[in-house]
């Protein structure tokens, strides 16, 4: 596959929930590039206050899946991240796997440390990188912290914070139709229309190759809000209160198998007879 | 005003739960319409389980608001919507009020029968109807009727039913971002992009006048999904199963005061200095 970009490594964002027993489609589709390269699965529990348990839960699954070798990071204190000892655990991955929790945790602990330069590295090498809820919504430059799910939005109720940086013009919303949160990825889009919003389901992934396109996978829907062509926004008329209005909007709703073009910001239309085979 | 269509009244359609004291905004609005011409308000409870009640509540709220005259019908079988009695109640209407409860209940009551004759002959010469939630839902040609909120769809969990057929290619739904509904709306327009997708937040009410134009009113934002530019939906393509697909679906957010002009489906962009005057 040609690849322009500077990254070689994918990226797989879910939307939380992932199933994780019966129709684990995410999540074999993880052990797919984890049972390559270097052959090994980190799990990394920064971002939650359970570390242990979820570690626990994560190996078996993982385990259980066929994943060759599993192994664990957790960092309590931004020291963790400049031991030598973690950095040589992530050096070792074919992937780095983000758990839920609190993405500003994540980003607050490993932000500019050894442990996250090591995995941005991997991952521009041709590692890839897993996140699901927090550890999804933590990977672009700017990320989505806050800000009340079904409600329409007041312009300016709504948390960014700088993210891992990993993906860029994107803003990643997650748990997305479950909590009904259009609204605040709306709101992200209409701050900055260069930023494309992706709003992504639970047990839904999007994978994402060299920074050029991504496909969807699992059992919900991807929803992409576009904002180029809006003609016209409470936000840039300078309005400073209220709830946001915001005209010609461009919203693409994607679901298992479909693919969505990052370069020219277009979905994928599938040829008709590729459509009536996946309904086969 | 210059209305080339045939019917000469308004419609005020609301997203349920509107403010009933305090910032009564969209009630404010009724009674407007309802001190003028044949000076009445006509509750109309046959959508609800609670009829008494919710008569009690309304005309005590019209009252206090300073509506000179409120009536209240109310219709439990077929036979009550032929009685002369019934429809000389909605013959002295200048608004006629519908609450909410089941929109199937206010259709099937009511359908083809004097009593909604005589509403859709006052609406066309004038009178202003006003529908709340189910009261809502019901108005148009096509009504939703049920589909789970607060998920993305599949191409066919949703129901629909024939509505009042007062407002055309429009469907309309109800609490829309506090039960997180845009999915079951893309689901309805994706059955026939021929339809807008109208979704009403609570507290927030859509005034449509004419035929041709709709105004925003309230402290929530309006939704309207527009199929027409659909390059690709899953259900056009014969997938009988699995999570809508729908590429490029425009979608405008309205707000207090927003425009929408329903003959050519585009959303009025303020002049810039009335924004800066609306935010001042």
């Amino acid at each position: 596959m040609a690849r322009s970009g500077k990254n070689k490594g994918n990226l797989i964002i879910i939307g939380g929930h992932e199933n994780k027993d019966g129709q684990a489609d995410i999540l074999e589709k993880v052990k797919g590039y984890a049972n390559r390269g270097k052959n090994c699965l980190v799990i990394v529990t920064v971002a939650t206050q359970t570390p242990g348990e979820m570690a626990a839960e994560y190996t078996k699954v993982f385990k259980d899946l066929g994943v060759r070798n599993v192994d664990v990071l957790d960092v309590h204190t931004r020291d963790d991240a400049y031991a030598d000892e973690a950095v040589e655990k992530i050096m070792k991955a074919s992937v780095v796997f983000f758990t839920g929790g609190d993405q500003l945790r994540l980003t607050s602990q490993i932000g500019d440390t050894p442990v996250f330069r090591c995995m941005r590295d991997l991952y521009r090498d041709g590692a890839t990188i897993v996140g699901t809820s927090a550890g999804a919504a933590a990977l672009p430059e700017t990320m989505l912290i806050s800000g009340p799910s079904d409600e329409s939005y007041d312009a300016f109720a709504l948390g960014m914070a700088p993210g891992l940086g990993l993906i860029h013009d994107v803003v990643i919303d997650t748990h997305f139709a479950e909590r009904g949160r259009i609204g605040r990825l709306l709101a992200a889009v209409s701050q900055n229309p260069r930023i494309l919003g992706i709003g992504i389901d639970e047990d839904t992934a999007v994978i994402v190759e060299g920074d050029e396109a991504f496909s969807v996978i699992g059992s919900g829907a991807v929803y992409v809000l576009d904002g180029r062509k809006i003609t016209y926004s409470s936000l840039s008329e300078e309005e400073t209160e209220g709830i946001l209005s915001m005209h010609n909007v461009l919203l693409h709703v994607l679901s298992d198998g479909s693919k969505f073009d990052l370069i020219t910001r277009n979905p994928v239309d599938p040829e008709p007879n590729e459509a009536r085979a996946k309904s086969a």
